[in-house]
């Protein structure tokens, strides 16, 4: 996602102005679904890409769909395949998305964000729009799905699970951006407000369901804890979301470690990108560009007795878990990683 | 203190080049101890000058040397009295704590800090080195001390205690500003293990006593307890000192709680003044000035248990608790102080 910064005295509105093309199994935009045909791209720091990795993983598209990480800072130009050797995205052949960008629209004006699909032999974005593209991952891409793979829409449930999503989208995905980037103090105040009535709603949710929906992971649980990962490593100092600690949020931190010790999960997040991309990126919050040791990770791995709140039946519902990450796809803190793909924290 | 920021790459190190002048019962100095004839400048936001309302509450020291507080914020120049009507100290006369300085030596070079003690007929500043002035009030003051006022410097453990305060200080006290104010991620990293080094040893120490030194309060107390005061509000997140927060350590948890409970600790600490300080005054930490609404801080008054720790007698030793403090010096935000003066935190 762009840096955005807010104008003095304003609040921070995020641009939502995407490139809305979808691959869809008819084509109708103009791109059809088809394995090996285009790239994902993300940044493991970003939240808004790692529900992609997420939802990837828990359906197994690994094979249908290659993808490419962005290192965890960038310029203001764009973000950069810096990780890969020569700092070239090997299928792309490019050292920066927007690049990607430029090929899909010259001189394309908005924000350079991840996660992005692009045609791979145009070279060009497909699409940005973060929020439709998980959505496609399980509706469009269903014939290339793993076998065993969850239902993360399911459609009883669909109705109160986007009004859920939506609630958590604008309160606390977006949330914490509000505060961390607000403008004046007014703004911050009213963010922080406004975030924490959320996270006390979501408590008492979670309080009596092992998972947002019941007992079963969907989508909505994918989106909430790309911005729990972050909660304490990042917007808690650094975005001033500091009334509690995940940690001191007795269902939310079980229903965080419950979910990072899932596969599928705990294994897509890299704390150190993590970390190193907020506070080197935002020099206009953090201008020394130092990051921070802390927090201590090791209560991720704890026990979280959640399986108590459960009516039955398993997180994957008739799915199965995934199996553990691709060789090429370790997080590098999870070289080793434990059984059933959970990803140790150093 | 002064804000001397670090040189690109360099460590953090405090200017430590005081007004060494002592106030002395023999006057040897210069400046002889007598009630009324000085004034003691403070901040409530700093943890130096902290040190001092708790010394002289505990001793009971009002009636012989009158405060006067700046406000939590100052500019390049100097603290201020920004408090008082007409942003005048009423005894002084000053706006500026600087005119005070400048009084004793014109042009005086040097950081213009608090705390400070001004010779009243004269409006010179005599000393503003804070590690004598706190143990001149126990020593040097004596005559003027309430009935009950504990000994904070117990001969018996002097060698222990000094050796214990020397740590705290490198460690702690100026230990969290060598993390928030690091010039370069290395500077960072050593300072960041060397305070949890510290803060581990004292856990540990805590965890066998009530006191830094055993059953009873001493200066060593006083020293640690005005930085884990500051702890989570301020050096957490904004000095990055994010291992744990301090409510996440059982024993300094607890310990802090005790202290904060206990008349003359609590009653003198200002959360409010505290978070605008840091956050407002270091633009070079935090450019936006917004100023934290967290962390919560209902924890501060729960119960502590630290009593069980005891191996008898009181916290004061062969003295008594100090009465409640002055309705003028009374902390805005404990209006309706609880029974012995302990403060609730709103």
């Amino acid at each position: 996602m762009p840096s955005d910064y807010v104008a003095p005295g304003q609040e921070y509105t995020r641009d939502t102005a995407y490139i809305e093309s979808r691959i869809t199994a008819d084509g109708a935009d103009g791109w059809r679904v088809e394995p090996d045909r285009y790239r994902l791209i993300v940044a493991r720091a970003c939240p808004w890409a790692n529900r992609m990795l997420i939802v990837r993983r828990l359906l197994g598209l690994e094979d249908a769909l290659s993808v490419g990480m962005c290192g965890p800072t960038h310029d203001e130009r764009s973000w950069t395949f810096d990780l890969d050797p020569g700092g070239v995205d090997p299928v792309l052949g490019i050292e920066r998305i927007q690049d990607a960008y430029f090929a899909r629209v010259p001189d394309y004006p908005k924000g350079i964000t991840v996660p992005a699909i692009v045609d791979i032999p145009s070279g060009a974005v497909v699409t940005n729009d973060f929020a439709q593209m998980s959505l496609d991952l399980s509706t469009e891409w269903r014939p290339f799905h793993r076998e065993g793979a969850p239902d993360l829409l399911p459609a009883a449930q669909r109705e109160e699970m986007d009004a859920v999503m939506r609630r958590v989208y604008t309160e606390v995905n977006n949330g914490v951006y509000r505060c961390g980037f607000a403008g004046s103090q007014a703004a911050y105040d009213d963010a922080y407000d406004r975030l924490w009535t959320a996270l006390d709603w979501l408590e008492e949710r979670l309080a009596t369901r092992r998972f947002l929906m019941g007992d079963a992971i969907t989508e909505a649980d994918v989106r909430l804890f790309t911005t729990l990962a972050r909660f304490d490593p990042v917007y808690h100092g650094h975005f001033k979301a500091n009334r509690q600690r995940l940690t001191e949020m007795p269902a939310l931190w079980g229903y965080a470690r419950d979910l990072f010790q899932t596969p599928g999960f705990g294994d897509t997040i890299d704390f150190a990108q993590i970390k190193e991309h907020y506070y080197v990126v935002h020099e206009d919050v953090n201008p020394s560009g130092i990051v921070p040791k802390g927090p201590a990770l090791d209560g991720w791995l704890e026990p979280h007795d959640r399986e108590a709140l459960s009516t039955g039946g398993s997180p994957f519902g008739d799915g199965t878990p995934p199996p553990p990450p691709r060789d090429a796809e370790l997080v590098p803190q999870h070289a080793t990683p434990l059984p059933g793909g959970v990803a140790p924290v150093r």
